[in-house]
């Protein structure tokens, strides 16, 4: 059992210390003895963020192809790279989303792609959180469904196996126009019979909307809710399409949404998640970067400003005000995903990053949380520490080379499958 | 006169030396002596970035009022606070500015505010380059032209004495909200006798334009036109509410506009400049930040993508690719503020900048224009040159903690005095 005291920190303006006794943020105030005394002078403590939807493995594939119809894009690009991801990609790839997050102060993600083992092994060894799911995909074949029933429950058993207190396994079908109501029905039951979480993508495109109308005469989250799919245990990425009786239905319902305004925006979605509507109905949304391949990174800090731009832009300069922002990234984020986070306050799970304000961008300081949301990025996260481990220290993450190394590796290995099968 | 090699950058995909002798390029391809040899492998060298709009200055204000409306900012925040400039934050404001600028790796901007005596000083020691501007505003009052006309006289001559080959002089009248047609005419006449830009705050929100076709029968751009007023000397900020017949009017005239996402959406302004309809009349448009009051910071990577993902919410996935992005930044912006800069290429001005592709958000480097526009940030610069001048290396720039610590401390004073004047 390791302790950390962390000096002189701002929190919420003031100068205050943060004791750490093992796993848990012990004390607020009074400084006190401990292994490792960090000084945080000129540095502002907050909770370590929290990103409620990902694909971490498709880091590999950033930069790969941009500025394309959503179709052609998944078509041509995306789906023929994927083909070849091997379990050793999946690795690497989740190793460097998960540096990546180190580097910009996330410490918790909520996970949805294939090869999930190695992903569950790569958040082992990085030391962050995440929640992480299978992607069920049945193609309304009732053979694949099996497999993927199968797939689903060999994660669930492997996860539970590792016994880690980070890593947690969801249940995760793909989307109702990947996944027929027969797998639907069984995901939604399976995770309540082992108090899982579900992780799906809901409304994300006109296209997925409309499609549901017409094939069903309903809208999508109508047709979950005739399903018995909805509940408080469901994160709904995306949710862009929704109308006031979808909104009605997961307020009362208790449903958990993840906004994704990066990607949204750079695959053309054009509508924005009503947060407006959300909000006013109790609802507390959560922010999300989705893949790099969509977004291409997974900074927080950029995804909370670019979050509130995308609202006032649509509704009003006073919507998403920045401490609301910061909520969305930490507390809301936290309850979403049922982990015991997002908040500095005693009995919580030391989860905590600081904030650097010797800079030019959080220069002056006469906000600080205006400055978090819309002044700086990632890179002014200095340190970051999970469940009371130190993960970065002054910008250094250990073992960051080999896995830039590895996973640069990984990625041209990938492309050059795809180009050896193209010719 | 003193040389620089910089060696085995990635310029276009492949490695390559870029010799610089005093403040040009004059070699690309072959290594040769220098005084200072920058080791580059593993960065990507390209033109330093040109912001086009900004009030450089208004750093002092970062995160001093946000998430409000945009008459009440103005009216209770921002204008009580700019009562109380006084030069010597002019100049701490514009360092705060330019160490920013650096850090992200931005070498040229277009300025337009009060005080600027100051920040033409701030800029000369900064090391970058400037077109500035004294912000004209005559509220239609024939006194306050006078005197106007006698600040931009005496802030034109100011610069001209000063000799130095990074600053220019600009004729910047405010908006025609503000400014009288005769103010606009003599701005006009005094701009193209002196051969020196006009910068000017144009069809930035939908009352602009409304208030424009209500009180004189016409849109603004009409209106400006009618004036004499166009050319291509015009540096045209915001332009957001164009329409088909002022676009094409801005086209013939060859007028320069600079897109300002961020502050657009930040503000509110609830449309987005109408980039294709541009692009499809042969304009080039190009980038700025606005003010740190209305963004909140200096990051042109930043606005780069933010730029990308408005046009793709407003428009289609395809709109603003980064190839394009990376000219309206660099070359389309040099070329409006007519700067021997924005290319590397032998001959042109020594403005470079070097990109550390050894980042995780970095990697993989499928295509090095992708990750600068959607995937990084201006902390991934590692190096800046600025006409044959390192003025950041490794990340480090000379007198950042005094800068620092005086914008610091500027800032405060004008906080302090707002809060004695309300008392």
């Amino acid at each position: 059992m390791t302790s950390i005291s962390i000096r002189n920190a701002i929190l919420n303006g003031e100068m205050t210390n943060i004791q750490i006794e093992d796993h848990l943020i012990t004390e607020i105030g009074k400084a006190g003895e401990a292994d490792r005394i960090i000084n945080a002078r000129k540095r502002i403590v907050m909770p370590g963020l929290v990103n409620t939807h990902t694909h971490a493995a498709m880091a590999l594939l950033r930069g790969y192809a941009d500025d394309m119809e959503l179709q052609p894009w998944l078509e041509k690009k995306i789906w023929p790279m994927e083909k070849h991801l091997k379990p050793e990609h999946n690795y690497w790839g989740t190793r460097l989303a998960c540096l990546e997050m180190i580097k910009s102060g996330t410490v918790a993600f909520n996970d949805m792609y294939i090869n999930m083992e190695e992903a569950a092994r790569a958040v082992d060894d990085a030391g962050i959180r995440a929640v992480i799911g299978y992607g069920f995909v049945d193609m309304f074949n009732e053979e694949k469904r099996e497999a993927e029933i199968k797939g689903t429950k060999k994660l669930v058993k492997h996860i539970n196996d590792m016994k880690s207190p980070r890593i947690r396994p969801s249940v995760a079908p793909h989307a109702i126009y990947t996944v027929s109501d027969e797998g639907l029905q069984w995901c939604a039951s399976y995770a309540r019979e082992n108090e899982l979480l579900l992780h799906m993508h809901v409304s994300e495109t006109e296209k997925e909307n409309n499609d549901c109308i017409e094939q069903r005469d309903t809208t999508p989250v109508c047709h979950l809710d005739e399903l018995g799919f909805l509940g408080p245990d469901l994160i709904s990425a995306h949710s862009v399409w929704l109308d006031d009786e979808e909104i009605g239905i997961y307020a009362k319902k208790g449903v958990k949404v993840s906004y994704n305004p990066v990607s949204n925006m750079k695959l053309g979605v054009a509508r924005a998640m009503p947060y407006v509507d959300m909000r006013r109905v109790g609802m507390e949304p959560t922010l999300g970067t989705d893949g790099c391949a969509s977004n291409n990174n997974l900074d927080m800090f950029e995804s909370m400003k670019i979050a509130a731009l995308l609202q006032k832009y649509k509704a009003h300069p006073t919507v998403l005000p920045h401490h609301e922002n910061i909520l969305m990234t930490t507390l809301w984020g936290a309850k979403a995903l049922r982990l015991p986070t997002g908040e500095v306050a005693v009995g919580k799970e030391a989860d905590l990053i600081l904030v650097d304000t010797q800079r030019a961008d959080m220069t002056p300081l006469h906000n600080p949380g205006s400055n978090i949301v819309y002044s700086t990025n990632g890179s002014a996260v200095s340190t970051v520490i999970c469940r009371g481990r130190l993960l970065m220290e002054e910008r250094k993450v250990k073992g960051e080379d080999i896995v830039l190394k590895k996973a640069a590796e990984a990625a041209s290995s990938l492309a050059k499958a795809v180009r050896e099968e193209e010719r």
